[in-house]
């Protein structure tokens, strides 16, 4: 069995991590014997399976006691574990209560216990991946709070273009955290349903027990709907409204929302990548012993944690499309369209997770460089602010001008090396409008954030973290930021 | 020109239809011109520009005036189509109104308006794509209704497997529908903000604009406020808790939703198919002279809208794909991540328009063969029941004696090609169970469709189409349909 | 440690066959080692490394000394298992011989071991993969050449369009054999190179332990070419023509040929699954006594082998995808687009290797129904061949009238339920021109196969099973079926 | 019709070059019409047409005769093109020599015609693209000769690793342009053939036609062999073993091929934006007017070449998994899967055609700065070398010792500011060892570039432009860098 472990070798970012045991084989398999469970203590609640049975049926459902490896080959057999699974739990009840054995997966179908064990292993892994989202939230929000008002390059198509803050950054990252929790959320709510169909989603067989027996034996449509209610009760997930055997919903919902929160995670992810460039240098990675180190080169600090994250970020989206993909499922059940989900949306749990996780260390423990930001806005002369410029002699010259002319005394400033008020304040026409000093205090890119600061304080609105220019708002007009994530 | 017209011929799917226009090059020009009058009566309702400038620039933003190809190849340049279209679109205010000429894309940025114009025709697209999807509705409402009963077979794996309705099948297509519509609607009132954040996301250049003149021109931050909420009021769209420029969600939630629906109506279209097949022949696409015919068949009514449907349902997915991965964008605007969106996603528009639009042609006008659904239900002489019996008989002799007398009496019933109710009628264990009547009646597939009409009455809830056997389901328990197809 | 088993439960297209064990973390694990072992002996033949501390370093690297978990928690600090696997070898290395452990890893980086040890893994997994493949071939052979002349429906767009025969479709299902095998061939010959670049693809590390002594010390060009070669030989793999720490050749090949084998055996498992439908029945997979059972259903027998099959072929173009976009890489190692690859590029190689297992399985039972093939054939009542029968009255009447002709009997005989060649016969213009036995001789679809039979004698030239219709071709011209599966 | 335009202004990679012709609908569906044209002739060749009529359609088939508007919403009734094509084209030969136009399209089927057209179009693409792929190669061939020698930093996760050269990195760049020509250029040649199977892949139409007259009316296998041979001479296409209606290996080495390209074009890309980042500023995209410019910014010289490129590479790997899983088709031909190809097909090589043609421009006029790179290397003071110094302190004091003591260095070099080799001259145990000059030339990072100079020689040996160090390397072992871009 050594020769099947799935260590993490080749997935670093997960290895180790609390989803990988949520999202086991073994995981999944006491998802599906919890699925046996719920169906048979529902059945008891409506009289067509004797309490005791339930009960029996309870106690030998325990993943502990099977063979993986037996129950994975005899699903060749099917294409599908549930077959095996529930011989094996039927021998096991039988053992016990032979009685009870007859109550196994009583009117049920694979798909049923499949799916409804998919939706619980789901549940439990959001809750893993929501938690260390909530962590990360915290993180951020202090970081876009400490550094609202630290000035830093902003970047587009890889240049410097204006100065923007660090807190601004942080507070985007957070961002996407919070929008990921936003639609994670629902999704928890009222996006995880049981499967309850029967062979072809018409409950017929549950039906057909209901007719033998139990609370409603006249009326089957009654019987239906008590036991899925009491179905979903005994599951706590939610119910649907149609069996969704080849109805896919679910499935792309949980693809949707995993493929945008790895992918929000990568974007942070590519963003500390860029800031650690050696060139750059202002972001570090939290420093552990250890952390980082390479097998050749002593004296790299590599920023690892980012590098995982993106590892996931990079694999979700393209695995999610598998998962979105078998929507397209002709008939009641699609032979390959519904067993090709498992094993992507899997992934997509388990790699989510770890990039939930290591951003919690990522950004508990981020190093900012403030000094090295402003050395770095330093860098063009103040080219930086040639926007403020433009605008500020467009008001004398008018637009087209004035874009000229500072964009000619930028090319002089960076073929010089000279600093970028100096050049403009050789010129004439700049002379005539703007004083020596109020040309250094333009072309200071701390004095040019624009509205950085207060759009942090706007996103961090009701975190407890915003700043004090908070009261004076247009009224009513202002978007909040949601605060999922603390929940 | 001529060479470069997109007339549809590699993706009929989506010609002729309404999406084409709305999301065609000359849409997308007209959009970003939009925003660009709607910056500037934003910045008018604050006194940073004249009014009559403003009223200018809207009078010159006609897309008709501009030639697509010179902005096109223009692009080329700076890898977005703004700056060509600035200087064209301030070089025709200038010809009418030289001060207006001043104010054009005051403070802006290309990203502003590329993204806010995106915004704009996604809106535009999805508000078609949503009034095809209620037609689709109300067709597969009807269908639904009117086959609550007809009995068809449930296949699963590509074999038949217990009989279930017409109208439940058509109650899932539109359930999918109906998901698509409750996806679709919060991107439509919520989804889509304007992008308003200037060089960097910093809102500067639109604040150094504010600190010149205007209505606060000492409190910018109040001004950033004001113009956010006129400029959203402006375009009609929603604000955005931070200026999004690599905070990509919006763009996400297009790709989720898109992809959703185009998926969904691709489970509608194999299902069609296949329902055509020549050996099964159980519906038949709308007659109409001309369509399904074939090059070299004079015979042949190929199902060419549910084919159509496909091509769309193939494409979507991964194209949406591409949209989702752009996510991952480095710094304040990534170069390459953020123009790879705009192909995809006006594909992605483009085919989910078509799609619906071929959706409505299809379930408006779908055939339904009752007859050669029964005829198809008794093809294995009973065997579609087989899960019924062994439930049945469990009753008497255990369940895996049942099943195992099931199974072998239902492949003698195969070998011999008799009905299974003969076959079982002969085994003396059944004889002292079952009546000869009474294993006719549990043979027959009609009486075994379980709780698919009540399945059909819940999913109709409120459609004003369920049918009688509504009232007296359990209390509260029961999940609604949701209506959202109607509004 | 049971709680990370990967047993195959959500993948059981590959569970059980060797394909398993050949890419497991530990075979991951063993063929770095063989990496480290294979540099350390090139070393000693180029005189850096003494003969006995590579026999030494040779003797410790067997994966079933280490932990595998441990190895993979510590991969988390670097984002690669080398560093600590390195670690523990060097442990395990000093432990019998302190002088030897120096010469671990010499000069070496953490990719080249890691990109070797993939390419070890790729290699001896593709030697799997086309072993099974060359099964599948001899099947899919034998397949077409008994059926080279049974008539079955050709069927385009769901509809049954013009006869053809089985054994051409069995030999198109073998010419996607031979295409996989075809662009797996070279890729196993050439394309799987060994990495050795050094720290960032200059072989500086390596050439500096050239100059401190060895075979070369004043020729370090000479070194690192002996060197290269030395490793290429103790490997077995390829050299490349550089270091490709970020040129990912090799990954994109791998991709492109496990897609397209996947796909190709795809094309075939949904056919089987299209002509296994209860309709149509005319081919059933294999049977294995408790294979195909349904949970719910004792009648069924599900064609789970090309379920299996069609599971894999979903998700191995997603994968792959994953893989190639990897290409993407910056610098001169990618932080996460390098590590990215390795999870997904393991998931095709699994899949494709259970895929073409399962499909040896499929192929070698497949049960063929030439009697269902015929009944299908006519259900119709001849219309199969309209095509014919517009192409024979085209010669009297003109195209034109001819198609319609024909066109408008179809539907007549589909309305009547009768004939074709009645309908037909009754038409003056057409008993004008063919007398009623041509005219049944013309209908009658197993007469109408066209080049059917020649067409399988042509892709099936050279394996010997070929039929006699060989020897009159038009010399020269004809395109040969290449013979690669055999090899 | 101008809202149809495809101006490019939503694709500007590819806006104005030349491959949008060659892929334009227009080009599509002359392209379909050659197809008609060398069938007629093929047919005439053989005597079933008449050459006259052949000759009459060839002057019919001219794309700029037909309504391209029309034909595609005609396609909506048959979900494919040829269907109306074919009748246009039939009415316009009728209209000068009714008697010809019996002949169009004969024995054809919708399939044949667009295939064939699809290939044809390919092929034109192919070669627009591999021309530019010979210029790109062209002048990555001189780039990497001249800078051969020019020390730069390695970088590895976004971290200074060890000096490279940069004439190694234009040679990595310029080997994925070989690498991409070599996948390329055999499908130009042998992997794009005609498509001939008539209605299900069994050439019956042709064959009716060739029994009725013709140079083989009595040997039909005789007739289908001489009609490929002459169809594939008329189209200068190569032919396939199998009609490949269902069997979509060409269209999957298109996705193959395309989807390497742009990823490997991609890779210099990122390169090159990652070289360009203001920090940085080791490489500038060539100068022209007006091009790079920003909407807001005037100083900005954006990076626009690369970020065109890598819209291309973000998108063709996933718009290729479209065509690549339209593999998995049903039947003889699949409804949707067919016809799903045709769009993402054509924006692979639009996208691929218009990187390659950018590819051309930036390489030919890229900035190299080798005084930048320099000042680069020097950042760390001289940390870009621990990896020798390490293995030169290594001889003495053993490897883990040299590690930690040269690490310890690092980090004090990185917190004082001072150089490395400062540092490391007051360690008594490397003064024993290393004297403060030999320390200076160790730590100097032009003296550390490896093998990265004759790794460019081996890369370019053959195209004229390889250094003089050629003559004495280990004799046959070498991989000789192919030479395909020249041919």
């Amino acid at each position: 069995m050594m020769e099947l472990i799935d260590s993490g070798l080749l997935s670093p970012v997960r290895a180790g991590t609390r989803i990988e045991t949520a999202v086991s084989d073994r995981a999944f398999l006491q998802a599906m014997l919890d699925a046996e469970v719920a169906l048979a203590r529902a059945q008891a609640r409506l009289g067509t399976v004797p309490r005791s049975a339930a009960e029996a049926i309870a106690r030998a459902a325990d993943a502990d006691r099977f063979d993986l490896r037996t129950l994975a080959l005899a699903a060749r057999d099917t294409a599908n574990p549930v077959v095996a699974m529930v011989k094996e739990l039927t021998r096991a009840v039988a053992a016990v209560d032979p009685a009870a054995a007859e109550y196994v997966h009583q009117g049920s179908t694979s798909q049923d216990i499949v799916d409804t064990g998919v939706m619980l292993v789901a549940a439990r892994a959001l809750r893993i991946i929501r938690a260390d989202l909530a962590r990360v939230d915290v993180a951020l929000v202090g970081l876009a709070a400490r550094h609202r008002d630290t000035p830093m390059a902003g970047r587009t198509l890889a240049l410097q273009a204006v100065p923007t803050t660090f807190g601004l950054k942080a507070a985007g990252w957070r961002q996407l955290v919070v929008d990921a929790c936003r639609r994670i959320d629902p999704v928890l709510m009222t996006g995880l349903p049981t499967s309850l169909g029967g062979a072809a989603g018409t409950l017929a067989g549950y039906l057909e027990q209901g007719r033998l027996g139990g609370r409603f034996p006249d009326d089957p449509q009654r019987y239906a709907e008590a036991l899925e209610e009491a179905f979903a009760a005994e599951t706590g997930l939610a119910r649907s409204v149609l069996p969704w055997h080849s109805l896919r919903t679910p499935m792309a919902d949980l693809a949707a929302v995993l493929s945008f929160t790895a992918a929000g995670l990568g974007k942070m992810a590519v963003d500390v990548q860029n800031l650690t460039r050696t060139e750059v240098g202002e972001v570090t990675e939290p420093s552990v012993s250890g952390r980082g180190g390479s097998s050749a080169m002593p004296h790299k600090r590599n920023p690892v944690l980012a590098t995982l994250i993106r590892t996931a970020a990079i694999q979700v989206p393209v695995f999610a499309t598998a998962v979105t993909q078998c929507l397209v499922a002709e008939d009641e059940r699609s032979g390959g369209g519904w067993q090709a989900e498992w094993q992507p949306l899997r992934e997509c749990l388990r790699l989510v997770g770890g990039a939930a996780f290591t951003a919690v260390e990522l950004t508990e423990g981020l190093g900012v460089h403030p000094q090295r930001m402003l050395e770095n806005l330093s860098l063009t002369g103040g080219q930086v602010v040639s926007e403020r410029l433009a605008i500020r002699l467009a008001a004398g010259v008018g637009r087209e001008k004035a874009k000229q002319l500072v964009s000619d005394a930028a090319a002089a400033a960076r073929a010089d090396g000279r600093p970028l008020h100096m050049v403009l304040a050789e010129r004439s026409v700049v002379r005539g409008m703007l004083g020596p000093k109020e040309l250094v205090e333009l072309c200071d890119p701390a004095e040019y954030t624009g509205a950085a600061p207060s759009l942090v304080d706007r996103a961090l609105a009701g975190t407890g973290q915003e700043g004090d220019g908070e009261g004076d708002e247009v009224e009513g007009a202002r978007p909040r930021a949601r605060r999922c994530p603390r929940g």
